[in-house]
């Protein structure tokens, strides 16, 4: 039984995440995914939009997730550790090292591999999260403009 | 082999979606969801966020659908004579009328009950589209007032 794991914030899910998720899964047998809590977002990136038990529990409904799991704060290893995969799945964009990654599980005696997915080629426009966010906030300026035109 | 029947937007997934979908197969066997086109969104709500191909995508990845379809844009109805489910599951917020539906399916010699299940009390704060979108837009606003205020 082949475990692999993927990782990631799953803020406001989409298309992308699903294909992530789906190429991770075909590495193996069993998908274990990783989400990111608030504090590391926060740290990494920015506030989420959805809290962390939310973006959790998405991640759990899906059909290609077999396990999920919150990370920990301080030590992206600590969940590594207890989940042993034996493939890391790194989705196309995500910032992480593989020679870092795979020199810190040799520390710890894990003998993971590490396989840094490539981008879907037909991914929609509106299939990230920084998109989706984008348009809300073009559609609000949108509504305010028309509402200022309407008043003069 | 009951067959239920949900629908809605389902625009910017959350939990509260996720908890009136299986309070809905809870009713039966095998759960079909109808996901409002586009078309259909603007004229009953507003201009949809994420369009209807990812809307429903994402829907057919939760584990605990069975199938996802999209509905029709101009009958409602078309799509319940297509999918005959024995149960028409409505959310606890959702505009329809359940005496009006009755009376539509009977004219159309649908023997379908409608059940209007209950609102989730532990639902958290974010569980709604309109409050991730109300989110997204004070943080905006915060950001634009923080630089605002950098600026002077």
């Amino acid at each position: 039984m082949v475990k692999v794991m993927a990782s990631g914030t799953f803020d406001l899910l989409h298309m992308g995440h699903i294909y992530y998720l789906k190429e991770a899964k075909k590495l193996g047998d069993d998908l274990v995914v990783v989400v990111a809590c608030d504090e590391t977002v926060r740290k990494l990136k920015h506030e989420p939009v959805t809290p962390e038990m939310m973006r959790l529990g998405l991640v759990k409904e899906l059909k290609v997730v077999d396990e999920a799991y919150l990370g920990y704060k301080d030590d992206m290893y600590s969940i590594v550790e207890e989940i042993k995969p034996d493939i890391i799945a790194l989705g196309y964009d995500q910032i992480h090292n593989e020679k870092q990654i795979i020199n810190e599980l040799k520390k710890r005696n894990l003998n993971t591999k590490v396989i840094r997915l490539t981008k879907h080629v037909d991914m929609n426009d509106i299939d990230g999260t920084r998109k989706i966010i984008e348009k809300i906030i073009d559609a609000y300026e949108f509504q305010k403009n028309m509402e200022t035109i309407e008043r003069q």
